[in-house]
């Protein structure tokens, strides 16, 4: 279990937006994708602030 | 062990640039600060092409 949990950081608070994360890469126009193990997947205009594989946490803003 | 092994897409083939990665985010001027659980660290003139956390890979280019 190995996935993370991607935030959204919006007015300095983060905001959970996809549960079990494994997939994260750039999608067209500057956006990113975001994919689950569920198969749930997300395309935010946003762009990677953070990342820490060992906290199982993914900031984007 | 959730840590995930980069690579930087070369000529088409993948090189393997740091193991054991913890820590991703963007750098000064476009470019992506790595670092690993042994507190090795790398900062490479490249961007994020994929990664996937179950298969504990990230590949630049």
């Amino acid at each position: 279990m190995c996935e993370a949990n991607a935030y959204l950081l919006k007015e300095g608070k983060e905001e959970l937006i996809l549960e079990a994360v494994d997939i994260v890469e750039p999608h067209e126009e500057g956006k990113i994708r975001l994919a689950n193990i569920f198969g749930e997947q997300k395309v935010l205009d946003a762009k990677l602030k953070s990342m820490s594989l060992v906290n199982h946490k993914i900031v984007l803003e």
